[in-house]
């Protein structure tokens, strides 16, 4: 007999009808003799909705009292579906973050998992019970409030579960068939990966890819957890990103996908004296305002004026706090002006066999040439190249990479509608 | 510096600007230089939405699970209230059930209070804050499982709290200026009490004044609680709801007031054979539904037949189940027919005078024959007469009792809309 724990996102738990046929699911997966703990996040776009009502109270909410009243979405979309499984003739109950033992630090709106302690959920499932828990939410272990642990929180929770539980595999219910070699709205010939690693999973993710936090991966990495990621819309098997232990015991892909980012902007700071110490004192005034960079390019300054340029790319939402607070330290910097561009492209090609392999950029850097795209900027890590163009070509140069390391699949990818969280 | 505990009803905290408002209020009561602890229900129609929701998963949601679903009703309100306390630049803490320490049986869906630990509540108010409480809810002591208190739970939070704090007074702010000699709407001359002893409370409410819940009542009663109802739209003096020691030492109005219930209906079940345990056959298969039944009149059996006519009065919504029980057991009681009246009125003259003073029911029935109004049943207790009528006379029976008691005021009452929990 398996544990398995499921995750199931807000828009595999819509609305009424939603929330029943998920509790088929669940209890199939009970019937065929499995231990089962399920994570679910709230309803739709419920999480919004109560921050609107918040705005709509104060401005600035508190973060304690946020996370308190977030919390509520869960409670709701838990109990409904709690109750929808019992409909169906099996025992199931709902359990609270604090109730199933997800112990944090005190950082409202993000907090960290410092201790799981599912005593209650396994009582739960030793007495042949569905135990379904609330994604997102934990408690203070000093204080006993409540927590929440930002966005992908459920993932996390339910990786953290996998983790504490010793299940076999974590499922992730998404609104994909799984893990793609490249988003298919932009990559028609995109195709499902049977297997990933966690290590290309993490760089996918954090070069734009939906469909898993980089939070539950690196987690599911750290803890040795088995993540499933598939449909909660058929029952196609998805993709399973496991835990590579470096060895090579496993037939790997040489490159697992290909990811487009067309959230970021750029900010060029021009003319800045190249004197040590400069990035430094701009970065620092960047980082003050909490801001996740990413790529960073410094010229190479010219020898007459002595100046250079710096730039850097960063989420397009956080563009005019920093260009604000760059803008106010003008003079003290002592940089000539400051430029911002919404319209570039991050795309990035992702796969443990770059590891081993030479030539990748090379046949990178051709394919775009090729097809004519640009190259504005470069970054490289020991899986990943990626590099920023011209919004405009995204999808061209996204195709070119695709094909030109043989991805494209045969059948075409079916993407549902809506994201969880 | 006084400890104040206050209870704002859902209709108080109905949208954005009304929480502001009551926010204000607090944050006026804790300037006066009180300790303030805040007992919230869920804002406007949420509980009723949030049942909605759970009927259209399943047709008959689980308790453990319902509750679950209900007490984040509670949860959005205490945490934007608490927001807005502390934008008026006041610190606010909002805390569940749990975490207020309220500890109930398992009856989920209506628990009850059986130990009150309200430590963090304590140290919140010791350390200058405000306490916000989710109304209604509680936990399970034994298995930690979220419960709810039932109808009029938040009146009961609010008293509990008050009796465990060791309150000086409970406020229960509602959307009437306090208790009145009867509902200003049936009877315009109705005029508000200033002060009415908690055994005439219950009495009243038990005879369908809306204005408090008669568990809280009880509660405050047998805890020594001062309970002080009054508008959450005005600053006037409420009612005061005391504890009478019985020793006569104030000043007792001799009637307190006369309340009308047009909720009830009354079954009448007819042609039962007139022999010893029929009565008793009849009611335990009522009392199989669950159903609180309240008056109950059995005519004298005609000599010739041997067979007589009991009736009794219990809600409309309960008329249906209670009528298909009776019908299913016809054979085995023996009984001729069933009639069901959805159209009495239930009025009530309550008064603590009464007890030492006589001739008040012929004052009340002198006083309906001169009206014009036919008496179908009577009830007494030690300090109520209750009567029921044709529905068509209720306002007409409750003015001429009002008169003929000499409980008309000089100016009118001042109603808002809406119920709170």
């Amino acid at each position: 007999m398996a544990l398995i724990v499921q995750k199931y996102g807000g828009s595999s738990v819509a609305d009424a009808p939603s929330i029943r046929r998920v509790a088929q699911r669940i209890v199939d997966t009970h019937k065929a003799g499995n231990e089962v703990v399920v994570v679910v996040s709230a309803m739709g776009d419920t999480t919004d909705e109560l921050v609107d009502l918040a705005k709509q109270v104060v401005p600035l909410p508190a973060g304690r009292e946020l996370d308190m009243l977030l919390t509520a979405g869960e409670r709701i979309s838990m109990s409904l579906l709690a109750m929808a499984i019992r409909e169906l003739g099996f025992e199931a109950r709902s359990y609270t973050g604090s109730q199933a033992g997800m112990a944090t630090d005190a950082r409202h709106g993000s907090a960290r998992i410092v201790e799981v302690n599912p005593t209650r959920i396994r009582e739960a499932i030793d007495s042949g019970a569905i135990a379904i828990v609330a994604g997102f939410q934990g408690f203070n272990r000093g204080t006993g409030d409540i927590t929440t642990l930002g966005r992908g929180g459920s993932d996390t929770t339910a990786v953290a579960l996998a983790a504490a539980l010793g299940a076999e595999v974590c499922e992730i219910y998404t609104d994909v068939d799984g893990v793609y070699t490249a988003d298919p709205r932009i990559v028609p010939s995109a195709k499902k990966l049977s297997v990933i690693t966690s290590e290309e999973m993490l760089e996918l993710a954090a070069a734009g890819a939906k469909v898993l936090y980089i939070r539950a991966v690196e987690y599911a990495r750290r803890h040795g957890v088995t993540i499933h990621v598939r449909s909660s819309f058929n029952s196609n098997e998805g993709t399973l990103v496991i835990n590579d232990d470096g060895e090579g015991n496993m037939e790997e892909a040489m490159i697992s996908g290909v990811a487009v980012d067309l959230s970021e902007g750029k900010i060029t700071v021009v003319g800045v004296p190249d004197v040590p110490g400069k990035a430094a004192e701009i970065f620092t005034h960047v980082a003050d305002t909490e801001t996740n960079i990413d790529m960073i390019v410094q010229n190479v300054s010219t020898v007459e004026t002595g100046l250079t340029d710096i730039s850097f790319t960063l989420p397009k939402a956080d563009g005019e706090k920093v260009m604000s607070a760059l803008l106010a330290k003008q003079d003290q910097i002592g940089f000539e002006s400051l430029l911002f561009d919404g319209e570039i492209a991050k795309i990035a090609l992702v796969g443990a066999g770059m590891r081993t392999s030479s030539g990748i950029s090379a046949k990178l850097f051709t394919a775009l040439f090729e097809a004519g795209v640009n190259i504005e900027m470069i970054s490289t890590s020991e899986i990943r190249i990626s590099v920023v163009t011209r919004a405009e070509f995204a999808k061209t140069a996204a195709r070119a990479i695709h094909t030109a390391f043989g991805l494209d699949g045969d059948e075409l990818a079916v993407v549902h509608a809506g994201t969880g969280r």
